[in-house]
């Protein structure tokens, strides 16, 4: 076994602050983005932890960010919120955002945030929990780079897409789920890379648009997307809602703009919120109970609900006070205050 | 070749008239019904025309739909639109509450229509691109009878849990995908165990949940989702959105509706519409040309959107005035009528 540190959640957080203040993020995106990290750590969530402090400060060092941005919510009449980031990283305005958010989710059943312009690197599970933990349902949808090829295509036009959503649960974890429309996480592909290891077949093809199980190739080509045709409509869907209709990049576009740069992509985020109790018509008690019903049907036949060990960890680390990391990462990230 | 008839869409539609009232639909539910069944045999969607005339007769003969239900729309400030159905079939419902969801769509930005009590057997596109069609995007989710295991899972939770969107382009056909969640549809299986066909690796599961290719087999055990646990996590959001949300059945309650009755599924069925002129910001224009660069750089690599081979035949239909059905279906229709 590895070797590893045990870090608080006020730890993880004193540090997040340091590398994030130390390289030029504003206190206001140092707070939005260290509370985001440590929230993830602490379920264990490895790869949108700590460890995506170096994404940070890549972000910041390819010089197209602005870590001082101020979100500016603009107000009206409609059940659209829509937050400018004014080329900040996302977090803080989703922060800024979420109370109107919530307030026109219940006062009009159903409501959208539209993030705009903001660079983007964190898991969309904790926003859709964010509206899950005040009893609304929400499923959220960003872009990212064009990696991925459409069914049928032969190279990158689509984004590794996530599409999150989160159900609340009376006195319980949430049912939620994260995943990426491409069959893989691009960061998936280097772990393969690194290991030497060749990918399964079906998740990559190579610059000529042939399969391929060579993970450098898979890099220099496309990934495919998960399901077939099925996964690439959704993915296409994806980049629709949370690019042109919220006025913001695609995929494409984003590639575009980053130049090569690396660190975070620059797009929109679209965060959909539905009141049960608006829709259900009052009767939300029975229809909680109708949603429990069918999870308990799932889990009495050993299946799993998405999220669980995420859960599980969350109580764990919550209880005992603590969370693990990498010896390693943590003596990196030390490095990063240098 | 096998033997086709060529009937005009007022052919179609008067052949549908008779069989539904024939069999107890009241004048309302015939015209609604008979004009979503002309539209799919118009853009040669086999399953979903004329052929579904059956399922409607058994739907009136398995004695628990009011083939005179007048529905009934509630009105709100909120952004949502409530149909109850009162026990008819679904699409009469929807007719009725599309200028309100159009209008909601519109001052709202994002609006909601939840149709409830209503039999469904219709194929979701012609609903999300009746909005795409007023310059609207939409999605669409319905639950089914619980057929669909889920990811893990050993035996049917799930419904086949179709989810639709349309995105309104310009001055030509809409971007439209309409698929079920499950790897196969139902018929799918039904055609294969006719043939005498093993069905592919993946699809099925036996009544002991262990995973099959024989047709029987998996019409006795259950079916799996498409995309493994993405596809999984997908379905049972639209078991939540679409049933105990909107205070409606998820698809193991549809099941025991039935009570093994046969006929179209007894549900809810949740409809979602955007309106882009709002979400842009008053950009449209530029957002548009958005969305078709993204659609034209798909297209450019040889790949396929979703609905193009249906736009074909609906070009090919129109132009021509008339489409094909197989003779036998259309003998086997009009003895119906006797």
């Amino acid at each position: 076994m590895s070797e590893t540190v045990r870090l608080t959640p006020e730890e993880m957080t004193d540090l997040s602050l340091k590398v994030l203040t130390h390289v030029g993020y504003g206190p206001d995106h140092a707070q939005a983005i260290a509370r985001m990290l440590t929230t993830c750590q602490m379920d264990d969530c490895q790869s949108h932890g700590l460890f995506r402090l170096f994404m940070c400060v890549q972000t910041m060092q390819a010089g197209k960010i602005d870590g001082h941005a101020q979100p500016q919510v603009a107000s009206s009449g409609t059940a659209i919120v829509r937050v400018d980031a004014q080329g900040g990283m996302s977090l803080l305005a989703f922060q800024t955002g979420l109370p109107r958010l919530i307030e026109k989710a219940r006062s009009h059943g159903i409501a959208a945030m539209a993030i705009n312009r903001c660079f983007h690197f964190s898991a969309l599970w904790p926003e859709v929990e964010a509206l899950s933990a005040k009893g609304l349902a929400a499923m959220a949808m960003v872009p990212s780079h064009s990696w991925v090829a459409p069914a049928g295509g032969t190279r990158g036009s689509l984004g590794t897409n996530p599409l999150a959503f989160s159900w609340p649960r009376m006195g319980q974890d949430p049912f939620t789920f994260d995943f990426a429309t491409s069959a893989f996480a691009r960061g998936e592909i280097e772990l393969y890379k690194r290991a030497g290891k060749p990918l399964p077949e079906g998740v990559a093809i190579d610059k000529d648009g042939n399969p391929t199980t060579d993970p450098q190739a898979a890099l220099d080509g496309a990934m495919l997307t998960f399901g077939g045709y099925k996964g690439s409509a959704l993915s296409i869907m994806i980049e629709l809602l949370a690019g042109p209709l919220i006025d913001d990049l695609t995929s494409l576009e984003s590639m575009e703009f980053a130049q090569g740069t690396g660190g975070a992509p620059y797009h929109g985020d679209i965060i959909i919120a539905f009141d049960p109790d608006q829709f259900s018509g009052g009767r939300r008690p029975a229809n909680d109970a109708r949603a429990e019903r069918l999870f308990a049907d799932i889990l009495d036949q050993g299946a799993r609900l998405p999220s669980q060990r995420r859960f599980a960890a969350r109580a764990r680390n919550t209880a005992r006070g603590y969370a693990e990391i990498p010896a390693q990462l943590h003596r990196d990230l030390l490095a990063l205050l240098d």
